[in-house]
């Protein structure tokens, strides 16, 4: 078996003074918070596309470079090359989970039937890997956007072939998720939406979408699978704008067609701020609607209209998304995978790993700020005395719905109503800054 | 009664070939399209508070001028002066409607009970002029986010005084709105929603929202309110978040709660792009969830990222604006109401008519033209055509529910499956230039 | 020679009521506008890249499918028969001119003097097809973006071989330029930015870049090059930040450097709005500064943060385009460049006309459109009237400059000063609407 | 004279362990960074009007409550109180400069004339209480936005009356700056720009600001006036553009102008990203013009379009721009005001002190971070070492202009050139965030 990232040993834990750029500062995986293994609450997740597939092609370039695994004619030996160099690289970086569409695993080729073959051999050496290394598949799906077929959705296309290719596809994806032991199933809709209502038929598309969804987890509960069903909201690109727009267009569609209990959401740092939210509003959001059930844990930048998808490295967004996910009481089956690309100018094969380990330790550190938030008690507790008035009294009675407008109005007719108490967010923002600079 | 538009007759329709700036160029109210007249269709409503409240301000300058009808230092007075000039201007400009919010008609005194009082009186000249003029109420609505006390949310307050204050002045509001018959009751929460997640207890908030919408609806019920009831999205400004952030976040919140028999959405264009959509997606979502209640017709710049409120002068967005509500059966007992306010630099009085006049002979050219493409049919049934797949064989199968999985793959697995056909979005967009150029 | 528009005769002019698609309905190429032909004030381009190289691809997918005459293994085959494609499609549309990188003609080989050597066996057929058609190049460049070596920058990389490398490949851009006869020579430098500030050297690069231009004009005049030179600004994509970010920021650029009398601008209306700006707003800076060039005709959606390359079809945006054009005196030796794409899912052939005929007529109703509204001189008149105040007395003596605050204070400390006269917006956006919809 | 701040001692520094919402925890006064004080780095300014002027008032409601220095019915009482207020509370703090327009101090009357009498008498006093506390003024500047006058422009307005009255103003500005010893005089031009191109005279409006700024600068040298003189770019907002948008464009119009040897740049953090820029590359933009002047230290929100004028709290924001203001030698005569207003529902006095405390404490974080990342160098080595090819052979001389294209072509054609070297951003990222997480 080939060797492709040489030189390199198992990424170790050095602790906060460590100036080696292939060495954990933060993320200590059988560190304990709460007396849980860090590695167990941020569940970490590798990006099969991303790491092992993407070779730096943009809009107004091509690839920067064939990595070595890729570079065989022979459809079969380069997935699985591809496949041995993923794991050898988990495996040194030292990841639980990783995440893959079907296409990434193997290409597609003149007809589904010949994809499906090439890729149940590549599956065989798939689940070999994983046998070998421990490593488990966080979430499969289905690549329903790169073919030219889609280019007018999946589920949502104009044309039924292109929808039955699509219904095909992801039958194969369930069926290898849940032999994989896949934890969780996504739904990416890139292509499901519209580009001009001009030429669109919106109702039946969604009609369709919902149809889709349907048949999908009806077919997957025959197979038994008993993973989560998750779908990832995102508002645009490549389409100009997409049906899973964010969480609470997602909630809507579901609710509307009544497909509500069978479907989480993988909140994408990127995709919030696309959908001109932060990435906290849109974890809060999901976790409101009961629907917190995984992350893409990346970063964008919020003066760029796409999806840069970077690797995280913001203090702030990691605390925040941390702190909703211990609210949340946990992820699990869901995780922190780092949907996320080393920049274009990240040459080096290294960069693989160091962004890798940029991210972990961002979220590392994200998680034990938050963890000593939420131990301090201090945030929580000001939230809780500010809206104590609903504690008792009047505020008790509107909080149990044992009230009504004329009620109210007798209350309050005469009284003088004054400006509430102060909100503090100044000095909320600084004792939030005092966390992470006595971060220890 | 005084007279405030001295020299202004009341505008006619004069044609397009007309250069009268102070006549109507398309609008011809008692014209017919498809059997109904304009204003039965188009049923234009003036925004009391921008027409005759608001006098010039912004963040960096105070009012231009002040209006005579609002130079009295008594409140009575100037309240009922400013009905007086409010009939007198709709009567001249020939509207059939207004929109108003409480605090529009009279101004808020130490007590609510006396701000009813003060209230009641002014009502009554209200009331007068209404019966006078034939003008009708289009909706009513309580301002919920002027007052200091609502500084934080009026039914999301962290403090149930206000929330209480707030349920006591829907309370009056949806009993003058009765009274006036206005036949529809709006809600816009301006402040519900939160500045930082850092001091929010949002699902407290959101919990109380659902409450303070159903003690109103029960309400409205009681006092046999027959109007329909409207949730107005905006995703912010001036709250950093808005709950109702657009037409699908509202539509999920009302269906959380089990709320969304009750209310539709009145649906307003510089809202729709503050949240990255265009007018045309959000009437279109609103339709398709049964919502399309109401309209607020007016314009933003896509370059500035707040509510610039500008009189509606765009013939696509009024083209789009009027197919969609032609394909929802028109907008009854909705409207076109003109939250718009002229710029702050038209400082000649008569830029008050030039400007409604404008958004009226923009929506009307808008109307024929929608009428018409409607007619021809060329658009809609390119679109019909385009997915004509799913009006037979496998295609009628997907769209009636009646397959799954395992039978698309064995009808595709061996199928080459190639490129949809055109959606042709170029020559969709040259089809409708023609239709504006050779408008009649 | 292979015909590859078979079935598609020369576009003719048929007039605003035709349905023809393969028509024009408002470009009548020998009809005239004060007195010139509209294909001399227009003088329309089409773009080498999009119409004869991209094939649909996007970041989430692939090509929708190859083209017929980039369907040959060899490549100084595929060339020539691109060549031929080109000049029998631009005939067959009837545009005067095209613009094109050296990489859309042929493509890179290992070193540059072999690409050299295949890029000049091609220009050999490139001439014969200019020769026998007419067609003129309104502009050529070089592609200092696409290949990996440039992911850094050309003129701005970090390294200097990069730097060299696109030296070189300039000067044969403008070799070939010059012996084609083009217009102009345009620099976008996609690349020519940075991606993060840590670690970038923006001093060193800015003045290298200032350094490459400044070489690229002295052999251009060196070879005796008479054609203007234009910079392309644009604010980012691929690069996070791009130097030419605006017209302002490249002519605050030139003047630094003291280049500015060598550079005028192509202005690119989706560049324009990803920067903030109108197109309008970017043709009448450019104006302002002397360096309206060249103008890129396309169109972008403000509500997606890319550059979406659509054909312009705004009419809009073509009347204040050719308003800013005819004051400038006409955009010669500049031109209208559809730097456009069809959509990915517009997969008809017979789109790639429709969607030049719809930029064509659009900007040919905008032409008259325009034309109009400076005949009529209403709007100009206007605005005249509104800054008369500078005609005469103090006004004047601010206007030439022959006052002092001391005299101003003198003038004004003891007078009343009120509010300017109308600005007038709404009434001079219903008169532009008039202008549209009384076309004739 | 009364006290304005009961209860509150002046603020000490407690280090960075303390809980004490009225202490600093980074911000050491006469602690020393590379040999100077902080505060004599830091050079922290209190802006009059967001601290001792705004009262809440947003577009959507009005003030929160009165200040206790504003509540005088009589203008000349009100302004000596907010006066001794101003200084009470700076004194408190622990600031060294405040910033003011000329109606922050004193309100407008009826005439100019009027006007300067009573901000002489105020100005007294002011007078008084500088020289009590030792507080200077960073710059003094006039508020040519706020007065109804100004809607269309001061310098650029259509009215030469209100060119001659905001030229005086700028006059008895310019005096009073000159006598409290202002180190500084800024021109923010609100309302200089347009609102619609339609109703414009563009090119007389930006001749007018370069006469008016001409002769505000010979007006200055008359008197003796030996400050800095700043321009504050803003993009938007109020106006719909306005012409000093950003540094560039700013800088774009002193050259054309010929103004560039008297102006610096103000920069302002939300104001830069309301342009679409970081805060940091404004700085460094301005730096490489020659020109960063002063700064206006406060935060945006990246998902709001307007100014809200936040304290700033961003580490990441604070590093950055303390690494930017140290290159550039330090800031002096400049400044970090703190143009930033506490939120609507910060509604306790305190807040006031409060977010001041969290505005200063995050700077001195941020300086002493940045200070550590320059004396570490890992940073700027990584970045010379980036670039090492410029400093010697070809590399060399392209970067001493001794070269050319011909030169570079030859030394190139026939080489294989590669990818550059990994631009490492990732990494970098992560040893940011190492620099934090190790601050003590």
């Amino acid at each position: 078996m080939s060797v492709y990232f040489e030189g390199i040993e198992k990424i170790k834990y050095e602790g906060k003074k460590s100036k080696n750029p292939l060495a954990f500062h933060h993320y200590d995986a059988d560190g304990t918070i709460n007396g849980k293994k860090m590695k167990d609450i941020l569940r970490f997740s590798v990006a099969y596309w991303h790491t092992f597939c993407f070779e730096g092609k943009d809009m107004f370039g091509g690839e920067i470079g064939r990595r070595a695994w890729n570079n065989y004619e022979d459809a079969l030996k380069a997935s699985v090359e591809k496949a041995d160099a993923a794991f050898e690289f988990m495996s040194k970086l030292g990841v639980g989970y990783f995440c893959t569409h079907d296409r990434d695993l193997a290409p597609e080729l003149e007809t589904l039937g010949k994809t499906n073959d090439l890729l149940d051999r590549v599956l065989t050496r798939v689940k070999e890997n994983m046998d070998k290394t421990g490593i488990k598949m966080l979430w499969g799906t289905a690549n329903l956007f790169s073919s030219p077929k889609f280019t007018d959705g999946a589920a949502t296309s104009s044309d039924p072939e292109v929808f039955a290719y699509a219904a095909a596809q992801v039958k194969k994806a369930l069926e290898f998720t849940n032999d994989l032991g896949g934890e969780n199933y996504v739904f990416w809709g890139g292509r499901e939406g519209y580009e001009t209502l001009l030429n669109s038929n919106t109702e039946l598309e969604l009609d369709n979408l919902a149809r889709f969804l349907s048949m999908s987890v009806d077919y997957a509960h025959k197979i038994g699978f008993k993973g989560q069903f998750l779908i990832e909201p995102k508002p645009k690109e490549p389409t100009k704008h997409q049906y899973d727009y964010d969480a609470a267009t997602a909630y809507a569609f579901l609710k509307k067609y009544g497909l509500e209990k069978h479907f989480k959401f993988n909140i994408e740092a990127n995709h919030a701020t696309l959908a001109g939210h932060t990435f906290q509003h849109e974890l809060r959001m999901a976790r409101l609607y009961g629907s917190l059930g995984s992350v893409d844990a990346n970063m964008g930048d919020y003066l760029l209209g796409w999806d840069t998808d970077q690797f995280p490295t913001n203090i702030y967004d990691a605390i925040w998304a941390m702190y909703e996910i211990l609210k949340n009481g946990g992820i699990a089956p869901g995780g922190l995978n780092f949907d996320a690309k080393i920049r274009r100018n990240s040459t080096d094969i290294k960069d693989l790993f160091k962004a890798h380990i940029a991210g972990m330790d961002t979220f590392a550190a994200g998680l034990k700020i938050a963890a000593g938030i939420m131990e301090d008690g201090k945030i929580d507790g000001f939230v809780k005395q500010r809206y104590e008035g609903y504690d008792s009294g009047m505020g008790a009675r509107i909080r149990s719905g044992d009230t009504n407008l004329a009620e109210l109005e007798e209350y309050i007719i005469d009284k003088s109503v004054s400006v509430p108490k102060s909100g503090s967010q100044e000095s909320l923002e600084a004792m939030v800054n005092d966390c992470i600079l006595n971060y220890d």
